[in-house]
């Protein structure tokens, strides 16, 4: 089983969580840890023996400097309401993965505001709902999908392909439970269509980023990044595909170190035990 | 030996060159080609059977659309001038090649505004010019770089980690002809320090981009672009140290390709037959 | 349209064909060309305006060496048959592609020699076979397959993580039709359960050969490869997750390459255009 | 400061560990571990602040298994001895970051059966001797290497592309102290000119290896692995330039590991703590 601690660094932290798991007969398997010394911040990732949890989370709390984040065998099957527009590649991903139980979690609903994946979502009897941002404000909007959201009590919500951006009330709703999966170019390319300024630029590379969600759509702590290459040959809408498909490939990616428990998230940036 | 045409497209053009080279008995062995629809231009690469090229350039002139770029068995070993200043993985990965042969072009001499790297070009008998840029006006120190490197007449001028910002007048005295190597990163990080940007911001991937110096410093053609991962672990100097790796690699890369002629370019876009 | 022609080499091939094509008003888009030289085989993939096409095979072949193949405007989306036995991995990427019309290529079967894989099918509305390879012998179960196959006289058949062994009659039957994707090791590891040699020794990199079948399941023509890193972290069932992973992305890769016309073969060796 | 520890695994090693440095008021910065479940064996690397180091090692063998292995503060800086042959890029390569201090190593000479390399030594100023494999057998030969070797004492011998076969004798006398590199491919091709065979297959990749040399010149504990993409327009002699490339790269990558302590062996398997 898994356990996770984030708190404040202090001299013997280490010492101090193992003889505290010591004590409950837990046999540590595998340790992985990490001091942020400009942020004075200490995270660690255990795993550990099966074994009696009661009580160990009071023990290493007494241990720990306060304020410390402890999880003792967290739920290692996530619940997720995944939220897209159109494009089918990453929810598609998803699905496949929930279906055949490799995901790590477990597809609560799809909620899009439009109507065209719905039927790749009936197929595999997952619950869609079409709530669409035409012809409503925004705020309105926004308090439907998070109505529809809150009905399933989801650990993570995964913008797969979402293309709307979100208001900073919706963020604070669910804080470091969005992921969001965007590509990236070197250089970056702002403004509208990206890929046809790169596909303009010649760029050699395409990439994609995956993100938690913080206060702007594309700025979040960083969770996983690809690229794949490209040359002049590709139009830009083969540029687009090929983005695609390593939208697809980072996305899985990061959900699978998410959903193990594997990211932790301090500021704006991320220790990933990869 | 390789001939390279770039012009406007029309109608016929394969046709018209590969029966212009069968009268001059030119048999090829390899063609590589492309047309940019968007700009209406026209790109090859030919390897042609060694043979006679007298009289070639002219009879290809006069079937190509007026103003075509023609290059009839353009000299395979370059001449090039290095500047740097004081990093060294990317120049000496350039004296190596140069030493043994393997460069695809012939260093001249070295140029930089720092007297550290001197050392390292005397130990493989290439000419060391220190030109600092201190207590002169950049006008004038730039005339200096610029004077020096014309003796030379070289086919290409090399920025391998020269950190000073050319002006318009330097970039106009080699138009297409200098080539840069900087780091590159997803996303992108403004101002001073992106390496220390880029840690904070927790990234996954940094990446380097050769590219031909057009106006501005870092916004030319790009030539080849490449990454390597990066995680938490990595200090913002270890993320120096892995960018230099992929610098010099990426470097090394982009000089082969525009050595061989398989580099061409049209407005800020590059054709690449790698 | 594309137009894909193989045949011996000889001087001006080029021109002759570009030629050919000019009289028929056919302009030339784009041409990739190669020729192996030890075997003096030429190859070209030319993207060629719309246009009429009546006519133009034959005006190619009489200026083409005796035994050209010849292919003018091929059918852009082919027939496909999935053979899979029991992992799902390659087989759903392909069905979702089919589903949402980017395979390049229409699946009109699945058949395997187990169940497991009926309700994914049904779900995309694909015709299934379940043809167990039990209790029967291996040429009577074969001449099953083989007539399940026929029945929708398919231009391909992909072997999807079909775990059988095909006989030489079973590949004569659809000579360079048959495309395998499997494991590959550095180095390679002979017998049975590779991963687990691979664990033992501690391997770096796990890969992933999509190929043409010719004799040997494992030894035709490689059309695609990639690898992805793994480290002593991984369980050897980690590593088949990995390989898995990187499995359906070398063989989509590959599948996209020759539905699109960009993979020739000659003897036990491709040519691709990407 | 850097401590290394290898053992049998027991309940409570981390604690041990932990609470032993806490005595002795080393603060850890830093620790990886890594428990091989199969075998029974402890690995950490720990990144502790430099503190007061006497009688660490007494007191961490009182609280681990018999037979521990453990390095206390190791020597930064390792003392190497390279043997090559002919080919000039990893010894290079070597040569650059040794002189400029950032191999993690001090190179003390350079050993190489041909003259060719004895210019590149000298002007780096590195003692190189030339000693000949021809017309002496192969254990008198070997002894020479040797004799040349230990007069240096060092803590490693990194083969730079030496082509010479390793008697078991010769590997005897330096212990998992061997480093080599060697290309590698996907499919393996046993027997001469393994590139010539990769090119008549048509690989789409060429790897790699850099390992321990154990009994085979080939067959060691793997460190680091990595490949470059190649395809049907390279030459065998191409393959090899590409190959030359990756093999670079990876050796630098390996020896860095090494030289920074993060390689542990265990049978033939490391564990990589990179």
């Amino acid at each position: 089983m898994i356990i996770v601690i984030q708190c404040r660094d202090k001299v013997g932290l280490v010492a101090a969580i193992a003889s505290t798991l010591a004590k409950h007969l837990l046999n540590i398997v595998s340790m992985r840890e990490h001091v942020d010394h400009n942020e004075n911040v200490f995270f660690t990732r255990l795993d550990v023996e099966d074994g009696d949890t009661a009580g160990v989370e009071d023990s290493l709390r007494k241990i720990l400097p306060d304020g410390a984040y402890i999880a003792v065998n967290p739920e290692p099957v996530k619940k997720v309401v995944v939220l897209a527009t159109k494009e089918y590649h990453c929810l598609s991903d998803i699905l496949i993965r929930n279906h055949f139980g490799t995901l790590g979690a477990s597809v609560q609903c799809v909620i899009a505001n439009h109507a065209k994946l719905q039927n790749i979502c009936e197929r595999f009897d997952i619950p869609f709902y079409h709530i669409s941002h035409e012809g409503v404000a925004k705020a309105a909007f926004e308090e439907q999908v998070i109505s529809a959201i809150k009905q399933y009590t989801p650990d993570y919500v995964v913008l797969a392909k979402y293309m709307r951006i979100l208001s900073p009330r919706f963020v604070a709703e669910f804080p470091m439970q969005i992921i969001n999966i965007h590509h990236s170019f070197l250089p970056a390319f702002i403004g509208a269509n990206p890929y046809k300024q790169a596909f303009e630029r010649g760029v050699k590379l395409i990439g994609a980023t995956a993100h938690y969600v913080s206060d702007e759509l594309d700025e979040g702590p960083i969770i996983a990044q690809q690229i794949v290459p490209v040359n002049h040959s590709y139009s830009w809408t083969d540029m687009v595909k090929a983005g695609q498909e390593v939208e697809t490939a980072v996305l899985a990616k990061a959900l699978k170190l998410v959903f193990e428990d594997r990211v932790f998230v301090h500021k704006n940036k991320t220790v990933v035990f990869g």
